[in-house]
């Protein structure tokens, strides 16, 4: 029967986009609608996203940063008080012309991302040192013109969170920079566990009207790279276009340096593809919205169903639990929590309540685990730390497997041909060399990583002096 | 020092409108922005919002509920499918013509409300009796191209949660109509002290493409209306118009029967003309971002600064509770937690710790009451309690008081020249008599409570049989 199941969705190896596109849909991820390139999160995606929100707003709040909330409409002129930004972001706008029967004089675009705003409301509450730092966050949607859109990794519409501040000095922005990406990866690494390369993105690569972008990289399973998290150092380009200014300590009228950082509902996408197997989802604990579904065998027998909502109950104890007491046969409901990859499945008959265990099935390996009820608790408890350790070793094997290094121009095209994965070379600076190397690989620099040696000093291009070790990929 | 301050802020009585607009400015709920009729909301109005909303989504949950998220555009043909529902929204819709710098084929209206969205997606995945009841929630932003907007109370764009259900039969939809009502009414009269009334919407004013409309309504401190929540029977409309059909368990398909209901930030604005005073915002304890607002004296003293920590450390065990240990003066503080509506100010000074005391001032009632720190907890939550009790009991009184009777026309012309509040009044129900109330009052049908009594038989307007007793009211 679990075969037959299997058959539903494409294997990973024939075709990855296609088990992507097969996942998403058969774990109630994601449905489609007749609104182009938008989905529909059903509530199984959504209570995913709202555990990892939790979590994310948990670490927002502790780190002293409060909510808000701004318009979903930025009027034209106002896009277009900072020149690199609405240069970078305006063929992709969608453009609100028509209120009612009413053409509108000046056109509202919806917001692809929220820097004017904040820059404009800035400007109105910050007037001496007093007032910094400020440290907004906003939780909200966003809408990109994408021409080409797969759910969660590109999509015209998108939930994420964006955080905007301010800071008296280039150094604070700098450390809260800094902050947001160490924050983004502590969510990826220990609730999604998806392991992630912090660095720099080339000034190519970098947000429109930044100073500067770090970001987290991490590695699918197909050996292509995603971008999970970004955090921009504005330096005072947004605060000169919109006037935010401060009286400083002695009495000098002071620009604000700006920081803005956001992280998306893409990162489902990532979780799906770092940990997804041919059998379906694989969800980490700490992200899961189900950590253990218990599945009565036999559940027609007297008291079997009594018992396993008991067990129901004391397992609440310690973990998210539910239980399916349908009409469905067991088969079926296996096959149904391992699609949906909960990540750990408690099995229980009436030969089990005689014998006072149950049955524990662990999606990410398959193991069986016979355990007395009294040691129930515990035992769930440890081995959901057991799946989460383990699904992020794995991972991690992976990218490591999957990186390597190229000290030379045929080396790297090579390799591009041969093998998906990162592979680190060196780079001069030049945005031709990086052009070229895109043209001749598919590659794109995905960062310049923090805490990484040189692997040479002349660069893989073009062979001038290098000064900068870049991770290249393939990427979403 | 304090009337200095109160003078920032107009009185109610002189002009409620603009003591309005003076207190979500000053008490730093919302600022404006350059987008016409879209309120920025800031921390602390924000914050405010945050515990509305997971008492709320607790208690949507609790009823068995899952949240989904739906596209924020619709296209124009599948907003045209349900005939009354457009002819309701198509005027104050706004309009995406535009992407990047593409003109779209088809518009996309920015959702007002999402009925049609989950219509087609209800069609999708409702086949079988075993499909149903589908309980959805989605909390997002909405758009209604209005024209006089004020912040809370009408604005372009707002938030809210939207309830979206199917069920088997007209009954069970009926059923969670009521329940989800109850739910809404909870909300307003245990978190947010606000008395409602319950009952049901006219023809007139029910929802573009319901069945019938259940409202809860509130009076105001002006003695206007506001309707607070609104729960709707929408029959088979939109099941018809999509094809939302199940087999049921003999085998004949059915269309499904279904429910909408919806809880915006609006109540932020019903919260602060309920309870609202001449020195500002009054919160009740329970949906107060700050229930405690620790305020030192003379904390440049050795001691008083730690002190005052102390206390907040142990009092977080009880309430939420935040310290001011900035350089403005206590008076100052005092002021600005008063025009905040912080339900209780603690002073702590040298003198106080020497007696081992502090002072707590009831935000509500101005009353200063000295407590010895051992008793300080306990003394904090019974207190809380007690605001938040009396706060419910005197906007009972003030609404019993603003609530009138009119046994015919003259009466109840003439209340509405005097008086504004609630005028109870007995109905034909006929849409004209509904209209002419209108024209020579101003005051529209609010609802026809559940569980009030006739006041007579005869129609306050035209005299023929009336089945209906009816709230009229002067609204927002």
């Amino acid at each position: 029967m679990g075969k037959e199941f299997v058959k539903e969705i494409t294997s990973m190896d024939v075709d990855f986009a296609q088990w992507y596109t097969d996942v998403v849909k058969k774990a109630d991820l994601v449905d489609y609608s007749s609104v182009r390139g938008s989905m529909i999160i059903r509530p199984y995606g959504y209570a995913l996203w709202e555990n990892i929100k939790g979590e994310l707003d948990d670490r927002i709040k502790e780190t002293g940063h409060e909510n808000v909330y701004m318009p979903l409409f930025i009027p034209e002129s106002l896009l277009q008080k900072e020149k690199d930004h609405i240069e970078g972001f305006a063929p992709e706008v969608a453009w609100v012309t028509h209120g009612g029967d009413e053409e509108l004089t000046e056109r509202l675009c919806v917001r692809p991302t929220s820097e004017v705003l904040f820059g404009e409301h800035y400007k109105n509450i910050i007037h001496s040192y007093r007032d910094l730092p400020k440290l907004y966050n906003q939780w909200s949607n966003v809408v990109r013109w994408e021409k080409t859109t797969r759910p969660f990794l590109r999509t015209l519409e998108f939930l994420w969170q964006e955080g905007h501040t301010c800071h008296a000095t280039d150094e604070e922005a700098h450390e809260e920079t800094v902050k947001m990406l160490e924050v983004y990866a502590d969510i990826c690494e220990n609730i999604l566990a998806i392991p992630v390369v912090k660095g720099k993105k080339t000034e190519k690569e970098k947000f429109a009207g930044a100073k500067f972008t770090y970001t987290i990289e991490s590695l699918m399973h197909d050996g292509k790279a995603l971008q999970s998290g970004t955090s921009h150092h504005l330096g005072d380009g947004f605060a000169k276009a919109f006037g935010i200014q401060f009286t400083d300590k002695d009495g000098k009228q002071q620009y604000v340096q700006q920081t803005s950082w956001g992280f998306t509902t893409r990162i489902i996408g990532a979780m799906i593809m770092v940990h997804g197997d041919d059998r379906g989802l694989v969800i980490p604990p700490k992200a899961a919205p189900i950590q253990v579904m218990i599945v009565p065998v036999a559940q027609h027998k007297e008291g079997v169903l009594d018992y396993a909502y008991g067990l129901k109950r004391s397992l609440s104890n310690v973990a998210r639990v539910d239980i399916d007491a349908s009409d469905k046969k067991p088969g079926w409901k296996f096959n149904e929590y391992e699609m949906k990859g909960v990540p750990l499945r408690l099995e229980v008959g009436p030969k089990d309540i005689e014998k006072g265990q149950v049955v524990l099935a662990r999606r990410d390996t398959g193991e069986k685990i016979f355990v007395s009820v009294e040691k129930l608790e515990e035992t769930v408890e440890q081995l959901l730390e057991e799946i989460q350790t383990s699904l992020y070793k794995k991972a991690l094997n992976h990218r490591e497997e999957n990186t390597y290094t190229a000290y030379n121009y045929n080396e790297l095209v090579e390799l591009f041909k041969e093998k998906t994965g990162f592979v680190k070379a060196m780079w001069c600076g030049d945005r031709a060399c990086e052009d070229k190397i895109k043209e001749d690989t598919s590659a794109t620099s995905r960062c310049m990583p923090f805490n990484e040696k040189a692997i040479g000093s002349k660069c893989v291009c073009c062979g001038e002096e290098a000064g900068h070790l870049v991770f290249w990929a393939k990427a979403y």
